[in-house]
């Protein structure tokens, strides 16, 4: 059964889609409120409809959508530093996380990492996501709340370089400057057979990373970047787009093949 | 619960893992067979065993593992075009796959978009994959029953031109020379909201398909190309790696955000 | 003998460097005059020293030098469309330029690919460069004029499809919408052995010049293109910076190895 | 007057061209001889005649051209790391290299960026490269005779630690893989106003260099890598060949802003 025959109800995030404008993905409440960009608006009569239906918000017609993970990404301000679609497909991939994987992140940082784990774990699976931050943690919190996923997602506040809480987890995805300082703690919480993938800007950090990985518990280690370009179809002909992302990050991933000693 | 904590059964692949050779993922059946790169072989000891246990095979000790979807696709011959990670970990994105989705995909070509798929959609979702040739049909079942996830793929050989068997899926991949001839076929196939996403090796072929989406019932259109660039961690230090793979192809994707004509 | 040991004389472009500022060339001119930034100077002590002497102008001292081409490129509005030294420095390389060449070329544009031309060709060499648009022409000229190697270059206005005055030159270099429409010119201009160049920003662009190119009396035929990645080494390591110019143009090169029918 | 007028010469390289047959650069000296891929050839009767005109050799009719900069490096073997054309291209224009200019190169390695060099100078500048190994100054300095440009090259064994031989050059390129340990030498050779370029294939270098020229009497410092992308127009359409060649180097450029304290 596909997700659209199941009719929109209230709490979860919907998207009033209108042809050459931007979607923001809205949250299905009952009663007047103000939305951004609406004035005053009440999507009561959303509650019950299907994707695809229309409803008419200020005289205008919208189709209604549930935001996919695109859409909801979209609207996070880019100020802060988000792990981009490309290389959180890349590093699912080579954390192996799969539907019931219980998986550790750090840091929380905007939540869009988070955001993609939790979706590919699934309701089975599990993210559990430290950062020393709190007011990350609060913004990603209430993000992974309104994505509906916030049930599989456990918070922790603090240092991780003190050691995860965590044992026998699947995978462990570093996104902090200095990867290398927690692999003790990254080998005491992963299962043997489990996979370990960081993210770091800079070539200094990589090498520093993949050194001390090297030196671990550690197998199959592969370090790459991956550069996003986007294509323009226009009247004249298509071309790569004049704008793009110069540098994100650096990926490595290896799996821990042999028990702690 | 994570994975580690249940011991091998047969049946499962498994890798033998050994610090600086190239492990060749098993099918664990018990009894001796010949095994290439191995001579005779009796896997029989490591049913029962767990991830981090040794085997001892010819005198020769090894990890026991459980094959990775990186390990799982690195020994596909490469003479078959296989989707690569990054392009198909964009790809579940663009789709915006998620655990219970269900997807069509065409053509099955060498099962590797499938198994992402399938590991994708989880046990409670659904891959239905279209191919004309049944040759290729053959390799990619036996790939994906290899991997244990068969049983959430369908396999349908025939022509997707004359239309999908299914209809209201929640996203359509295209892996075929003439993505534009199909989309009559993905708007009939799609649900409203569900999302296509091509993947097409020229220039060309990309344009005459973005053209041909923008005319149909699809909103929120991109296109773009990632490019991988290993990085070598070496000696002398740190550097992109010589060998690159210059081309793969180019993704487009789009949301279905009306109801067919 | 080297450039330095000539003294600054009248006329000349010179640039007043100051750490850390952006230094814009000025035409070494003797008397007072408004120069933007500066306010009111003179210049006129200038004449006479030598590169790395210094002047101090409103009270600052600056150290004196001659501007780089890179210098002299840096300051032109970034709103024309200029060839950019990647790809121009590629282009001699194809054109196979050499001092002596004598080179045509279309469209003048920017006259950014002009003062390249004129530079590697030397005093004894000749560019001949056409525009059929009168103001690129004077802007142009001016800035050839402005870098001293004005004398070395002819303006052509007018329609190069019509054919071009020239014959028997070392290379022609196209950088217009439609390269294939004036191959015919090419060939009656360029000598046997002499190359030709395009520079054109789509796919299609480019696919149909490669097969206009291969029907013609060319050999060697070969296209490219180059992504230019600026590299930041800052305090906490190095990068890839995250601005980068996401594409340019494409470049086809060939040779004429037969006579015209 | 353009090149072709010239009738050829004794002692020039030629190439025997026929379309789809790889063309390799002889040097036209009268007499027999053995050549490889030809057998016994006698070139003789090509002495005089003009690029264009067709000569027959054993039975075969080939069109006579004067090889290109880029007919003379394709022949040259890569086991031998050769500074590709992209990255000699816009050396040259960090270098701001022209016809005069007087630059000094080190190391010598294959010659490919010393012919790059001895060609953007002409008759009037001078080249003098530095190599402390003899074979391979010597390998550089029959190519660069074969050429036709070694009377512009001075080729001088040794240690370029040790400092260079000549002052106030315009120019100084270092492709040796300790870059920092040259900048006395470079300070003191170069003229006020000259450029430093360096070519290296690490980060690691990147970095160790930058920050030494940082620290130095040189200003406009900037960092840089070029990939290329071969294009393939083939029957099916137009894309990116799949062959890609992954790195070559960086490069780093400044200018000396200062005299040397």
């Amino acid at each position: 059964m596909s997700g659209s025959d199941r009719p929109l109800s209230e709490g979860e995030p919907i998207l009033l889609y209108r042809k050459g404008e931007r979607s923001i993905p809205l949250s299905l409440v009952a009663g007047k409120r103000v939305v951004q960009g609406f004035g005053v608006v009440d999507l009561t009569p959303a509650i019950g409809l299907r994707e695809g239906d229309t409803l008419t918000v200020a005289g205008t017609p919208y189709t209604l959508l549930r935001p996919s993970l695109r859409d909801l990404i979209a609207t996070w301000p880019r100020a802060t530093q988000i792990v981009t679609p490309k290389d959180a497909g890349y590093l699912l991939y080579l954390a192996n996380v799969s539907p019931g994987s219980v998986v550790i992140e750090t840091g929380t940082g905007s939540g869009a990492l988070t955001l993609f784990l939790a979706r590919a774990v699934g309701a089975d699976g599990r993210v559990i996501t430290y950062d020393r931050r709190p007011e990350h943690q609060k913004v990603a919190r209430e993000r992974l709340a309104f994505a509906g996923v916030a049930d599989r997602v456990t918070f922790r506040e603090g240092d991780a370089a003190a050691g995860f809480q965590e044992s026998a987890v699947d995978a462990v995805v570093l996104d902090v400057p200095e990867p290398w300082a927690l692999l003790p703690a990254v080998v005491q919480a992963l299962r043997t057979g489990g996979s370990l993938v960081t993210y770091t800007p800079t070539y200094n950090q990589l090498e520093r990373t993949v050194r001390a990985i090297r030196e671990g518990p550690f197998g199959e280690v592969t370090a790459l970047e991956l550069i996003e370009r986007p294509l323009h179809v226009g009247e004249g002909g298509t071309r790569p787009s004049f704008e793009m992302l110069g540098h994100t990050g650096f990926l490595a991933g290896a799996r821990k093949v042999a028990s702690a000693p």
